[in-house]
């Protein structure tokens, strides 16, 4: 934590995976009054609480307050939308009970156009976006496993706003901050999630096909060259979709970044690997069909999209792959 | 069988796997002297002989001619290779005991090129290439399933004959002919190996990337699509390197015939299934090369090479996938 004093923040947290528990539990240890919608881990936190392994050392929320009811969630000053794309047919009751006229939503999901259903609730005018840079994977209900990094980078998602940092998303930053969480404002959330998609893409997508972590595809020359082809693709999505530039300095650090990294099983790897849905339409459909619509087809991007709808649809059903 | 009356001709087989077993027995069936070269099945056929089990009933021979010696291999007028060119290490020594002046060798192998091991040997000049169209599995050691199909388009390979059907090459058609092989000369090998290409690319690749046989892959929209955008890479492939045109009536009839076939686990899956060497250079790696060389680079051809290149390292590795 920072020198600056903890406010206490009224904090509602959707999802208890990863990014909602660590989040969560580095925000309640700071002292915000932290609510968390949970679903199928609402059991093992109400009888075992959260707990977060993280390089640094554990937090533990013994009691944390946790509901399942959309319902009784209170009024927030803050709301962070954490779960996968996947469950969003939930967010409208959620949104309903803890959305006031000064709350800010915080959509933490990943892929392209995902604050659109938040907005499509509650309108642009309280939804921000952002980008987290996070190894960390829910190993059990209740048990997160933070492994490397750990960053946030965020901003105002409505489009009159484009190309500002808000006082609001300052203010938020320092809050986060003053809870050790490393959040950093940017002006251009379209350029931060093109920053992300560079790294999603190819490491989600391939490990998914390849059932490979991500040591494994960074070290064989063929899927290093193939992971910087997709991030090459990337950035003229951006370039098409956005006019924003994702500079070779950050395909170039995402590459190397990824070499440094633990191996790490994607989360959607993960979802593959639990039979849950992936997260395919919001990284890989979602900047696709945008792309296509700006004039642009990457097409590594959609082969990778047409492997992975294939790869989802048999996994769902249930046959073997 | 055909009216005309078959002569008994010498012929040697390299490798007693689907191909060459159908092949094998066939000619042996019709009268000629025909002698395999096997390796792991060698057993299996000196004890308990060929076995073709065939869409129109069932072919024996009780005891073939069989070596695993190169070195006894009789001089043939006519060699058919048929093993996977991964195995091309033992061409030498068999070729240079069957081979004379006047005999023709049919490489019956997959890919691009992959006459030219053959020809560093005995030279271009008695060297012809031939594609089968053919669904059939070497389902245990001396034992074939052929489900479907069965011929084969083959022609000269020296590039002094590009564009024409030899008196040879109409000669060994006759012959085939007469054993019931709708076996049919073409005058440009480069177009009859794009024309095979445009199947083998997608529906070997992708079998093996989605662990999927072709029912399973025709049958989804996304992998169709994937397969038809393969094919149209092959086609550009096919006019840069060799300036031959694979119409679209031929690309339509390869999604057809994929369709109407029975679900058919291609070879290249099978190897994979067995941990077996894939013909990831001959089938992938050559035609990638060639075209990128002709000025053309084929980017989803070029993915499924690199995507192969992992799993078949992984594979030969030992690791689970």
């Amino acid at each position: 934590m920072n020198g600056e004093r903890h406010q206490q923040w009224k904090v509602v947290i959707l999802g208890t995976g990863a990014v909602g528990g660590l989040y969560g539990a580095k925000l309640a240890v700071a002292g915000d009054d932290v609510t968390f919608l949970a679903r199928s881990d609402y059991h093992a936190l109400r009888t075992s609480g959260l707990h977060v392994e993280t390089p640094e050392g554990n937090l533990v929320l013994k009691r944390p307050q946790v509901t399942r009811n959309p319902q009784q969630l209170p009024q927030a000053d803050l709301v962070l939308v954490c779960w996968k794309a996947t469950a969003n047919a939930a967010l409208e009751p959620a949104l309903h009970a803890c959305c006031g006229p000064h709350t800010c939503v915080l959509v933490l999901q990943n892929g392209w156009e995902i604050e659109r259903d938040v907005a499509q609730v509650i309108g642009p005018d309280r939804v921000l976006g952002g980008c987290c840079f996070l190894c960390a994977n829910r190993v059990a209900p209740g048990r997160i496993h933070h492994l490397d990094y750990g960053g946030i980078t965020f901003g105002e998602y409505a489009s009159s706003t484009r190309g500002t940092i808000t006082e609001r998303v300052q203010r938020i930053a320092r809050h986060l901050h003053t809870a050790g969480i490393d959040a950093q404002p940017c002006a251009d959330l379209h350029l931060a999630r093109w920053k992300k998609l560079a790294w999603n893409i190819p490491f989600n997508g391939l490990s998914v096909v390849l059932k490979a972590d991500t040591r494994q595809l960074i070290s064989q020359p063929e899927t290093r060259a193939l992971a910087e082809a997709l991030m090459r693709e990337v950035q003229q999505c951006a370039r098409s979709v956005s006019g924003v530039e994702v500079y070779d300095a950050h395909v170039a650090k995402m590459l190397a970044d990824t070499e440094a990294m633990v191996p790490y099983a994607s989360s959607m790897l993960l979802d593959y690997r639990h039979r849950r849905p992936m997260e395919v339409e919001p990284i890989f459909g979602n900047p696709l069909r945008a792309a296509i619509a700006a004039g642009y087809h990457p097409p590594r991007i959609d082969m990778l999209y047409q492997l992975l709808k294939f790869i989802d649809r048999r996994n769902q059903s249930g046959a073997a792959g």
